[in-house]
């Protein structure tokens, strides 16, 4: 761990900072920003929970960045097998055997339910989800694919239409696309006021659409276990066992998409083992090495994988099963188990984030709802408890000025604030959080 | 440099290509192949040119696996800044500012055109044509992309179209893409016999489809600089020119993806540079860090820049600007312009690689022609001289075979040899292959 505060006082290391924001204006194009505008923390080095910039400012990260930092920032042993890993074989081509890669998909087969064999990596969650489709396609013959309005799958669409060479035809799938409403009881779609309601309903809806669809026409449904940057929004018990039902009836593929909610993030390897569901192949990224190399990838059950025994599966990429990514993933996991950061993230989500986050509902007319479990939840603000009405786009960002100016980094959606720290946050970090989210809710309540 | 000669004649160490092997039968599923008869080499280091087995076996990479490894196996500089970065700040969001990922976009910046000051990082380079053909889409305010049939520009096709909130409504347009052919006198799509008619002919044909299609319909062509996996096309001297004046005639912009070309593989530091050309965008991978790192990304004219100024950008990735791949950016730059490997690269094709091709192909009638520059080649392989017909697969398979049993790791695809070692190549490791390949060729000489 490099202190920070080793750093402070010195203008060459403030400098350092203005360097940052000077070449980032000039030459980094950011996502999903206007970039006129965008004034970027300047961020130098991180442990655990915490980040700094070079002049030794520290922030909690809340946000576990874009929720991936699951083991928390500088884990030494995933440091040490990247190091290791770089120091013998730093990149070597899809079209070779790799002992590290083999390890890599060994462990992450281990976690998966019974019958889930073989991984393919790719690059992150994006490729991951369109190699999974790709997958389900062709298993099943078919090419329309269900998902939900509420959910993100990544961000590609277009690259193997461009592609001019064989590959492209069976890859040809594009439009046939369809989104349905999942549950969502705090605003229900359905009409439903229960959770089992919601659950009935948004079954009842699904089946609608695929017999409208035909159901014959469908390749997959695809979901995340947990729609994660939608709102960290948990299926009711009986949804994801419902939706198994419904696929198995019209031979359709269930594609669960963990790339935010496996690894540790719910208090379990993947959020799917607490819900009584197994799919037909998985997606993972973020948690699985928590980012520190960009991986990603499907986990893939025996008859799909058999499917491609003896025909050739038309979809790769140069970085597929990167050495280094693979040693990241090998030492995140093994460090994961011998450290008991899944089973602490479980804890700390009980026994802390869950209450805390409960008492400032209780006395925050802003909060309209707080939901999630592990270290996955999110509060979510409203303009007025009785309507709902989320709180305004200029409100949310005044929110996150202030717990920024307090030295908190929040993962801000729409109207929510995620609480989604490393699964190795401590309580003692977990109070400081709930302290500064209490005193910015307060100032938020004085507006409504 | 671990030396593989080390490792040899130990059980234990043999006992680690056998493990590789069972571990990658077990659970790697693998890019574009069928899985069942698998038998992949299994490697284990690496260093320069040449990789080798647990066991010690070495093998002369003229792949640089898949056209990635410029720079060469384990460059001193970029593994110690890979493990410099990992002690420091492995990883890091997209939405703040780094100090490392500016000092690379500024490097590459550096390297493009007049013009060019801003970079999107990406994964790889499918996500880089994906972010390249989103900006030139949502800059013209028209849908349709115009690319050739010879081409390769990554794998990814339905992410976004999956996701359900409003970041796939920008981004819905998958099936508006043209395929054109381009320039490629050994078999040429338009009767011609010499380039300059190849090189009229293929414009007169990109500007019918595009006149069919409906000019002010168009956002973009987009052409690898030099068709690569499809070939190693060369375009004639004309052709790139003539494109660009045809798109800014329509208001079209040109996309230039430079994924397998840049950085080096021709002799340039972008394949561009020796074709008096200027495109809007540019997209690259592989060869700015040789794959040590994934990592991808876009080079942003000022204009498409400045669109995006106020308004905001539909895409982005949580490993966008990945701070491990920015460092080995830098230090693959650094190195590469300080060892002069760009210019040893355009010295050892124009001085070996070349001469050592024309020989081969005067001498063997199975060589129906050699194209390239700098370390980016093609023998293509025939059945028949005068019709051309090419090389059966099955005997494209047996050269592999007899490659590889050599020592030698070939790029082979359809029905030719590339000839793409790193950059770093040396005259001594030319004149091996040269004499490897001598060897194969006549094999299949007997054949026909």
């Amino acid at each position: 761990m490099t202190q920070p505060t080793a750093l402070s006082g010195s203008n060459a290391v403030a400098d350092l900072d203005a360097r940052t924001t000077e070449l980032d204006r000039g030459h980094v194009f950011h996502s999903w920003s206007a970039q006129g505008g965008l004034a970027l923390l300047p961020i130098a080095g991180g442990h655990g929970t915490r980040v700094w910039d070079h002049a030794g400012r520290t922030y909690l990260d809340f946000s576990s960045q874009l929720v991936n930092v699951n083991i928390g920032h500088q884990h030494p042993a995933v440091v040490a097998a990247i190091q290791e890993q770089a120091s013998t074989l730093a990149t070597i081509g899809p079209a070779t055997g790799n002992l590290t890669r083999g390890v890599a998909a060994q462990r992450i087969a281990a976690r998966a339910p019974e019958g889930f064999n073989k991984v393919f990596f790719t690059n992150g969650g994006a490729d991951a989800v369109e190699n999974a489709i790709r997958m389900a396609r062709l298993h099943t013959g078919r090419d329309k694919v269900v998902s939900t309005y509420r959910s993100y799958h990544g961000n590609t669409g277009a690259a193997v239409v461009a592609t001019g060479d064989w590959r492209r035809i069976p890859n040809e799938y594009a439009r046939a696309h369809v989104h349905v409403f999942g549950p969502y009881l705090y605003r229900s779609e359905f009409w439903a006021t229960t959770p089992e309601e919601e659950c009935e309903r948004s079954l009842r809806h699904l089946r609608r659409v695929i017999d409208c669809e035909g159901p014959a026409s469908v390749a997959a449904i695809l979901l995340e276990t947990i729609p994660g940057t939608a709102g960290v929004l948990l299926p009711p018990p009986g949804y994801l066992p419902g939706v198994r039902a419904l696929a198995d009836e019209f031979g359709i593929m269930l594609i669960l998409d963990e790339v935010m909610a496996g690894f540790g993030r719910t208090g379990e390897w993947f959020a799917l083992d607490a819900y009584d569901v197994v799919p037909d192949l998985i997606t993972f990224a973020k948690g699985v090495n928590s980012g520190y190399v960009p991986v990603g990838g499907v986990v893939i059950s025996d008859p799909i994988a058999r499917t491609f025994d003896d025909r050739v599966f038309p979809g790769g990429l140069t970085y597929s099963g990167h050495p280094l990514a693979a040693a990241s993933i090998v030492a995140a996991l093994d460090a994961m188990e011998s450290e008991g950061i899944v089973t602490h993230a479980k804890q700390i989500g009980a026994d802390a984030i869950g209450p805390g986050l409960a008492v400032l509902a209780e006395k925050h007319p802003v909060v309209g709802e707080v939901r999630g479990t592990g270290v996955f939840w999110a509060m979510e603000l409203v303009a007025d408890r009785s309507t709902r009405e989320p709180l305004s786009a200029a409100l949310m960002g005044r929110a996150k000025g202030e717990l920024v100016g307090r030295g908190l980094l929040p993962f801000i959606a729409d109207n929510r604030i995620h609480v989604v720290p490393p699964c190795v946050v401590t309580a003692d970090e977990v109070a400081e959080a709930l302290a500064t989210y209490d005193e910015v809710l307060s100032l938020l309540d004085e507006e409504l």
